[in-house]
């Protein structure tokens, strides 16, 4: 049975603009109505507000924390996952997703873009980093151009 | 809301005799009666037991799984997490509750003891390893008669 | 003593370009003839290389690799650190240096170019991936011309 | 090469009485005398005690360390690998090496006896935990009366 319930990650960072915040909020919301568990890393900014959008809308909200104790987690997190591996739980964040969808651009979302790309894990980008090679863009992060594109794209891309 | 919510680990071995399987499942029912959340190692014997258990009495199951794929968690995890650190995922399985049950003797659930305890996580025994040092047995696995004694001595251990 | 010994992390692709082989051999004997350790990640491909010319200038290697028997070494790795973690080693390969010099494009060299400026760690980039947002080229990722400067690069970029 | 170099790690607490301190030194002298590469977890106590007597006759010491930074490995520490990681970090320590010599009765050294037997690594004791269920003792760890012994039984228990 919960091979057939989605899990999808959201990353981003704690410290994130009013711009990230909303998108970020929209897209918990998105996920929530679509019937799709949020897995995030946990704590502030982004992650707290794909958290408060899924909440709002009746969604669970898993939170993978860095430290030591799940006090850390953010209000919304509904099942707060302790590791105390640092980010090293980065890699758990995007492992434990069918896809992921990037908000902004922390240095820590770049390290998860790349265990997810490496893992063959969708990853779906609103406003966040573009990678390029020699002057030729890489196509790997599939560019959305709002909140419900952007989960209306990793629902497409999560095989069956 | 969250931090009211009790977590308790139940570790064990993916092999596990006919006593240890009925210890396991009892005690995942006893968990789950008592609204209390269920965390694992997300594979089969004794996790795959406790989350029958659990999941007979309606109660909520976590399984933080050591490989790549959620397809390893027993068919009774509900929020299996994947962290493709191998058995470094131990560390994990114990942080994320504020109590733990043993049940059985395998060298997994050895490792997670010692975590336990390094961590100042109560570990109550059913059936499991007796600690000694120079001929002094160790009181910190502190030992249950039977699954309800268990889940009631973990209870009471855990701080409010 | 060990506190003034410099650790530098070469980073790269199992799979590379002949090019990048070239640039990672390079780089290696680069670095021992300067008396640096190198570190990486154990593996074929950019982390051999950068072994391999390390090695034919007597210098120290250390491979922390990501699955569970030092079997799986390159033959030039003198220090095998096996960690049973799978990709979540990339954290430890970028933490154990003071500098990291990625050279090509895969994309586990782009989760370890992230945690590294996570950690505030210099990462030269030789050959490598071009971060940009909002069409703005993020000048984190520092490009040197060839092995020797990316090299120098580091060295300079090493508090003391 | 690398692959016949035999590498051992020495594991026991960081708060550590007079005779650990002791019995770790003389493990870490026989072991350099032999030939034998320290790994260990790069803090105080027996870890450091190791190291030093290691240092002492010439051998190389690693430490696999948890924190964030190489400045917390004791100073007799040549090679420190830095993971961020936590105790996780003790499944390294112990599939780094082909044998393991516990000293002393911690429970972080308890959990990495359990990675230890999990992996079949062999465990040598020096007056560290005995194990037992249902008052039968586990011959798992193998004892040893003295460092000498220690280190003899563990070259003899690595396969060739």
């Amino acid at each position: 049975m919960i091979n057939k319930t989605k899990f999808i990650a959201v990353i981003g960072g704690s410290q994130a603009s009013q711009k990230e915040i909303s998108l970020a909020e929209e897209v918990g919301r998105e996920l929530a109505q679509k019937g799709v568990v949020l897995v995030c890393g946990g704590l502030g900014g982004v992650m707290e507000a794909a958290c408060r959008g899924a909440s709002s809308e009746g969604g669970v909200t898993i939170g993978i924390l860095p430290g030591e104790n799940r006090r850390e987690a953010n209000r919304y997190v509904q099942i707060p996952i302790v590791t105390g591996m640092g980010y090293a739980r980065n890699v758990a964040v995007v492992k434990s997703a069918q896809a992921v969808i990037a908000i902004g651009g922390s240095y820590g979302t770049l390290s998860e873009i790349g265990h997810a790309l490496q893992n063959g894990i969708p990853v779906i980008g609103l406003d966040t980093w573009t990678l390029s090679k020699n002057g030729i863009t890489n196509k790997a992060i599939i560019p959305a151009q709002n909140p419900a594109e952007a989960v209306k794209k990793a629902l497409e891309l999560i095989a069956d």
